[in-house]
């Protein structure tokens, strides 16, 4: 099959590359649509050093494996976990020390004609959502893990750092549980979406840091942390969505001092998001950017790394 | 009065400085023990940028002020706040964005022969708590504050990193809520303290990072944060009790990777500190390294400030 490789040096588009294999607990989906994520382009510069297919956002169509799942279209949880240690068994396979993860570690990804995903971690798309929508699950799922890890009340001051696709959709989430929710960026046309659904917006570069309840960091910025520390008011509680993975300086004292409560927050399982997709209450396509064919990916994965470029898709 | 004052370049004896004055609302207090803090030694290195006397942990007698006060042998908690904002009146004074702070910030502290407190900061000492106890009472308040902030399960496995006067004290307030409770430091002559205790301890040097439900940062170096993300579990919670007010380098993403949770921790208030001294569920006395009289005072400092001291105290 055609499938993305990153063999730890290089990208390259391998017409030949094995089909994954079908088995009783293992389905094999023909993809429809992937997502480009930050992460994938975390990896290219040695982020997990994964080596093999790219991708971990997806829908697809089941064509082998279990026989109730062939023929629907579904899309999949990441985390491949071993469903029998005590992560496991409190429903935490995200957390399983065995885990294998699409596209991230130990298994290969989305950007391929066809992706192998344990059958216990996908899910139906509902009829009412577009490829174009379901595509999104997992981004909005690890939107949603936020409400999973701390409670929002409605009278909460919440501010998102960050206007790239992990924050425009952050914010849709934290805003369907306080309507006190400001996103701060520093891209007018991405915060125009969000100002267009009635949600406040600010610029950086107009914005003094308030003492917000709530601040999710999403700017997937070194410098975002120290933003988000001086933005959260004494007690309060600041989120952490960006996986930067280089160390940079920084000083906890002000944590310490203000009793800040920080919250690593990563991946989410996906009912709430496909709810969510279902009603429209979150709405995901303006952020797609372009969809590019499969056969073009190298072009895709080098625009979704243009800085401030929104969602690239790629179409098996 | 006689009183250890910093100027912000020297720390010295001034045998000549201003006793501050009571009012209806703000006790004098004749100081019968402080005790020597890091927080102490980190302001003589420019933390807080703090100027006049220091000293935030003391027992003593009231001498003036409020008439129901005098005469009575107290202890004072080091914030003083507005008593009006949104903070106060959530009884979280300590975080009052107007507060003064006992030897830390615009308030004169304990290393003296007087200390002014605000009457609503003091509470009496019990009888049965003698002066070499009810001088811990602020810091054993900061080990209880962990406690007031996240929920320790009897089942948990809780890890304190570090051997200090902190640490010590944390290790002991954290055992009274679980029987799994490691102290891991670097000096076996403090450990064997709490080993004798039947407290369970380890060498840093022997020890190997576990996956702990809750892991206490005590170590009040900047090496403490890397090593208390290692020994945490996926999903468990980290408390900052060091305030290292020095930038050091550092990657967050195995917060985000593991959602752990970071609480950073600092003052708390005294009742509970003062009933553990007073039922002996917590045993302080065996951390006293040394007490001088305050006019050794300079060498009492120097004392406090070699690597491994316990806690050193000044009589007035």
């Amino acid at each position: 099959m055609r499938a993305l490789n990153w063999n730890g040096k290089e990208l390259s588009l391998d017409p030949a590359y094995p089909t994954p294999a079908a088995d009783k607990s293992t389905a094999l989906l023909r993809v429809r649509l992937a997502g480009i994520c930050s992460t994938d382009l975390q990896i290219l510069r040695g982020y997990m050093e994964f080596r093999g297919v790219l991708g971990h956002e997806m829908v697809g169509d089941v064509v082998e494996g279990p026989r109730e799942l062939v023929g629907k279209r579904m899309v999949g949880e990441i985390n491949f976990a071993c469903g029998r240690c005590s992560f496991c068994s409190r429903g935490l396979g995200r957390h399983c020390p065995e885990r294998r993860v699409m596209g991230i570690l130990g298994a290969d990804g989305s950007f391929a004609e066809y992706v192998a995903v344990p059958s216990e971690n996908l899910h139906p798309v509902p009829d009412s959502v577009s490829d174009e929508e379901a595509v999104f699950t997992e981004p909005l799922a690890a939107a949603f893990e936020i409400v999973g890890q701390i409670e929002i009340e409605a009278a909460d001051d919440v501010l998102v750092l960050g206007d790239g696709k992990l924050g425009l959709l952050c914010a849709q989430v934290l805003r369907l549980f306080s309507p006190h929710v400001t996103i701060v960026g520093k891209h007018e046309h991405k915060l125009k979406f969000l100002k267009r659904l009635g949600m406040r917006t600010a610029l950086l570069s107009d914005w003094k840091p308030p003492q917000a309840d709530v601040v999710v960091e999403a700017t997937g910025s070194t410098s975002g942390f120290k933003t988000a520390v001086e933005a959260v008011r004494p007690r309060g509680t600041l989120v952490l969505k960006s996986t930067v993975a280089e160390s940079h300086s920084l000083s906890l004292a002000p944590l310490v001092i203000n009793e800040v409560t920080v919250v690593g927050s990563r991946c989410g399982v996906f009912p709430p998001a496909l709810e969510a997709l279902a009603q429209r209450s979150v709405i995901v396509t303006p952020l797609i950017e372009k969809v590019y064919p499969l056969a073009d990916g190298l072009e895709a994965v080098a625009h979704a790394g243009r800085p401030g470029a929104l969602k690239v898709l790629l179409r098996s």
